[in-house]
């Protein structure tokens, strides 16, 4: 069974420091393309939907290896509009042990995504034959034309009877202090979403809760996110749990059809820790495409977040085999 | 103490992804040669033993540089034959904590080594001169040629009073389901074997017996291994056994003229994982030339396994001094 | 003006030693993935056509690395088949000045191609909607199966009304000595070919005359192949035209509707030999679709060789536009 | 004799792709921090002269890296305020032969110093004890308020009997339409200018005459340059003429005083031509301030610029003894 | 508060073999340049204070290079005199887990520093203005000029007033069996000191007890370097305690003005071992400068060592914020 | 025809500077081992000599890196000796067009090689079984006990009929003001030498007499070389003769047994400029052995050394038949 899946949003340039150095340590980069929505999309493919990206990039070189990274993922680049004058761009410097890893943005104000407007997309042609269509809280947050135009797509794409998806990834620092307006626009935007990814500082955000700092209060989780799927009329939430810094561990939740589940407890190692709530996200839809039982369905999207700590880049690149072997732990050493 | 020491196998170009990424991720392998003669010979040249390693390869650059490699290694040439075409390979993508490490083959059943003949070796002058000789049982494997010759080989070796030694290395998979001339072919050779290293797998296969997956269980081991000997008349039986996936744990173990020893238990981790059975052939190689006591020859040959974790490539590459420095727990943390 | 073109042929992997240096001194090797059909389709896929691979990869890493990588230039992957054991492999060792650069193959009869028969492909569904379709010579001479399947789908696409586009690239070496098999299904591609590109090597071969070596003969070249286009009615033929080693010069030829036309002469200076030939070819083909006029044709086409000659890899990446800027003399030194 | 020399200007980051690839074939960038400014003091701390840049970067990691690499060229950092949000940046495509290399930029005017303001600075105390500064026209370009402030800062340092240098670098893409404000900016700057680099084409410019493409001239760019000198009250203006694409031929040109010399011809081969002007700007001033000969002063600067040729990066690294070498002829094969 | 603090010491070349590799399997070699001088006025420049290194390197290439690579650590080159031959270098092979790292010295008895003499610097005018210097017991081993200078420089500075900073580093190695010399000459300087760092092995050389090898013993530890302040009258003495190699854990102590303080445990992991002593006496002195309570003096050199083990390199590169973010705990996974 | 030939002499580490840039502009280099003892053996080697080099190493990290280093290029290490405490080095920054290759030593006065005695080596069973020897001029600079040993082993060599060889390579550099040492040395070792490598700058102090600068006036080294010959008795004399700097051309001249020979005149290109007049020397010495006759030999050596330049490293590993392709000019573009 396989999927029509399309997801509208920014590529980001990632140039990452190497071997865990500082940026004033390195004289070499590694580069690679990456956002939400290429990252899920990536790990759908590999699941085997086809996907597309909707979104915008400058028809110069930069844009060009955009595209040939992206598509090399196994995602159509045909609603790709080429036009405006940069791509958006992150330094990486990887943390190491107590170390925080370092995210340092360049200015995507004025990249070609951001400055894009309704007209450059022609949203009904792109809608056609689509069965489900994603979206990033992260596009909420980056200007005021984009923050329309997502609200604008969804609506259009709710009437036409697909799939809304929408991953809250709610980022505080992004909005300075425009919390009305942030709070009113995820208000919109759950309200059309019939699979939501949100965390419990999410909800909190969301129902105009004060946010507390344990993270790992499961039973908060699951009271909170029930009340947001009653309130918002939300047909599938989920979010993974982390516990502990020391003892690294994630246990995957969902809201499903009025039923809730959680996953085992996996320990998780990081290689690359960028991406792994993507993982979770591609897996929970992978699974709502199959109607893999609730229970499947939570132990496959955690198993893929686990993993995607495991490989190196922003973008899930695990088979579905890859994450069942883990999911019943049958893993070998060595494959051979 | 010095010995003379071959090995009849072959080598294998090891085309390995940098920086624990997939091969679709990368424009960069890097290359080494090696096989489970190359490494067991390297050790025991650095130990202090004349080794040579009795093979063929292409009269190209690809022979040329697996040569060059071999040769660097401290192994001697000369009793190698150049001809055929191809030098086997694999792919190795290096896995990340529960993500599984990757071994592709490119086809080696064309390779120089597995397309020769006896005829392509002046066996009798390689035997001259030679105190022991290695097999591995993948030899047995590859091709009927290959089977017969090692088998051949083994018998004159015999005759001459060399000391025969065979690592079981039974893999399933490569037999398909010839088991019959699998298990044919292994107790020639274990007949023949004055040295065996065999896991607990490798006897419950040659025994006709079915495997269990209780690898830990250390008195199986102790009480199949034995019988193993008293049924091929074997002197000297060794293997690792690997405990609990979570915290690695490695003990070796021995049987030696009727007499059975287990070394202390050592915690590893791995830099690179293959080799690492090899690492521990050498040190009981090295042990018996040297009649070591059976509990220093143990100690000293789990701690080279636990050491070839910790070194890149398949190849060992610690000294004698490193291992017994290992043993006797006075490693520093910097040696200056 | 867009067409939809597909080509027929293998993959191969490329390692290639970098810096200049002998395999032997190298622990790095660059990996890329390349073939005659991959290569016009990549240039062709940057002139802004549909292009599409037709050929056989294996279902582990390598053929996963292989797609990701063809897809990342635009071809489109759908028509590729999985199954099968191998990709066939060559290693580079580049020259330098006087030093020759030297190709050394693994073994390719058991690749996944080699080794695919007709019924491994839906030809009558991958023919569909096809305007052009192109095979290279190498499918000729690499194995029997391969040698029929080429001609069938050749004669199948030209009952369809498809242009079938044949580059001989006749090399003896691959032949042994099978002369009359060689030259027997060289004459079945070429009558059913309406475009081939035939160096006068080719034409002689194909003619039954015996070689020269005086390849610059320039009024040779013209006769022999008008020669070959009355003999075999093909409408389009083509080649380059290398003079003398020192002052590296090369000049286009074709052969169109019977006009004749050579193109100016360019010095080139090369990063990359490899694929400059199909440069070369995806100029013509994409003058053909535009009807060009003649001397354009052969201008544009060799002008892309020219710069297939400066671009790392086998695969030419450059665009139309930078093509045209050769051809009207208008490149900058620093283009910002 | 050391002069205390200070330049305001931008600070950009260049990510190059490596081993003259396109950006979509390469997954690492090297990585470096430049500008008109950076250039010319790197070379002339190198001759031993005091060193200053007097520009804005942000308070971040990539602040802090452009920090150290400026520092460790010798050049004071105490005069680089910290603020704002990004650093400038560009990718450089090398070309090779006659493929042009390629400069991408990433939005710039969003940068620390091109949204920096007069208050920023604390110019009074930055300009005492400072003999020389140095401008480009670059910062004419990039935004109003920097045109402004690069005047401003001129005004004030002439008034206080600093050394005016401006070097024009005018880029007609940077101005889009606004030639009239472009002129007028221009005109003021020369005119404060005591030191001027100027091209044939910035004369023209300038003098708002239509451009002409041969430039090389000689004696046009001499009488044009002469005009300027006079109509402009400049005491030295110098250039370099390019001859040729290819045979390539470098000749220096200056007027000092009312007397005009000419360099001899170079020829020159590149390994990075970026920064090349810099380099022959830094020889001008070092001959000026050591009261070189008028014919010493254009031979030391003509080959200043040939060895930034020879040179990895923007920035000229060259002693002033390697270039009184390339004057001498005295150059050796190997200097052991 | 902004001190001017000098140090007087040698700079090496690290020569590093990448990725865990031995000397023999490497074909590449990372460069860097250090000292235990160098180490200690990085941190310090980056926690605001005025640094500057007195040293000898030659006037060639190698000097050069170590001179750039200084200054872009924001430490001050103008004390470095430039003459002698060489630059002592050292080769570094990381361990892994359970294998020692290797510190394998090139001679450094002949650098430019080991054979300068006191005429080589202009002492009085390098000691105007600076309010502390920091010298290196190593000085005192590597021959006898350096000892005598070392004692001589720190006799002229605390005549001056100035901070006396003396760094143990007592290496029983270096000394051969010139107990007697080494023990006068760290008395010596021990009593010339404000600023000791000393272990307990330091300690009990000094004072000429034997040493033993429980280096946890806390209590051992207080009640010795309690003597030792008393006896030589040092205002401050501090170290840092490593215990059980399994689990990593470390723990600061100081005494100052006759109370002594523990530091929390911290557990750590190593990135890169070397350097990590110098991040803790970098964070003890800039605590004194700040006059810091002796709690928080202890925490943040502590932190400052611990966070000195997960960067790159000898010389430590974190900042005074990162340092209190883990005294505080507020560390999170990525900061962006 | 293989013959047994050792060489006496220093093995240097080589640390290059990558990427055509200066010391201060790179973090890594690249490592090897050379010297021209060992360039001269891997040469013959390859031609299928048997070869060993007597040298002497420190039994360190860097010993057995520079062993395993020399094995592989198939020299035997039998007579290397182990001990003393480092290996000489020297770093190399490539020039590129005219700025200079630049090389600069470290320490090699206190190498182990530097500080042998003769009591160190097992001379009379080294020369066991030997038939020819080869010496370096560079080995009479280096030290004052190295001179000796090197003449005396010389002299014992003469005596046991063996063929000495001795390569010139006057380096008035090494020598300071020692010129009548120098000159001594010199003809004590011409006077044992039967194959001699001469430049004419080396007949000239040799002879006593002034050097001129014209090194390409080939009738003044026909005459000089005619002269040391004749004086010295020597049986074989040869060198190489570069041209004009500007278009690289070479030419080999040998004197051999009365009769003078000038080979072709050979453009070269250069990718690696040291070691290439090991190359020729090998070639000559190869020569001699099968009794080429001397216009064969000439143009075998000249074409070597013209190869030896196009290959990365000190050391030649081209083929005899590479270097037969080339003398008979059919060098193919690329080989396959």
């Amino acid at each position: 069974m396989s999927a029509k899946i399309k997801a509208f949003g920014e590529v980001m340039m990632r140039l990452e420091v190497p071997n865990y150095l500082k940026l004033e340590q390195t004289r070499n980069l590694n580069v690679s393309y990456s956002g939400t929505g290429v990252n899920v999309l990536s790990a759908l493919s590999r699941f085997g939907h086809q996907t597309s990206l909707i979104t915008k990039l400058p028809a110069n070189s930069v844009g060009d290896a955009a595209i040939a990274n992206i598509r090399s993922l196994g995602i159509s680049t045909d609603d790709i509009v080429r036009g405006g004058d940069y791509v958006g761009l992150y330094f990486l410097e990887k943390g190491f042990h107590v170390r925080s890893t370092k995210v340092t943005y360049s200015n995507r104000q004025e990249s070609s995504f951001c400055t894009s407007t309704l007209e450059d997309f022609p949203i009904a042609s792109i809608l056609k034959n689509t069965n489900m269509i994603h979206f990033c809280g992260i596009s909420l947050a980056i200007s005021e034309n984009i923050r329309e135009m997502t609200i604008e797509i969804a609506r259009q794409a709710k009437q036409l009877g697909i799939t809304i998806i929408f991953d809250c990834n709610y980022r505080p620092k992004l909005w300075n202090n425009e919390y009305m307006i942030a709070r009113q626009s995820y208000m919109e935007m759950v309200k059309l979403a019939d699979i939501c990814f949100m965390s419990k500082r999410d909800a909190q955000f969301l129902l105009g809760m004060e946010e507390d700092n344990e993270d790992s209060d499961l039973s908060k989780v699951e009271e909170l996110l029930k009340i947001v799927a009653d309130e918002y009329d939300i047909q599938t939430i989920a979010c993974t749990i982390r516990k502990e810094r020391e003892n690294l561990i994630i246990q995957g939740f969902i809201y499903h059809d009025g039923a809730t589940c959680l996953s085992k407890e996996y320990v998780y190692k990081t290689l690359d820790r960028i991406g792994a709530g993507d993982g979770f996200a591609s897996g929970i839809i992978h699974g709502l495409i199959h109607h893999f039982p609730i229970d499947e369905m939570i132990e496959f999207s955690t198993a893929a977040s686990v993993l995607a700590h495991t490989t190196y880049g922003d973008t899930p690149v695990c088979s579905a085999e890859e994450i069942w072997s883990l999911v019943h732990q049958d893993m070998v050493d060595i494959e051979r």
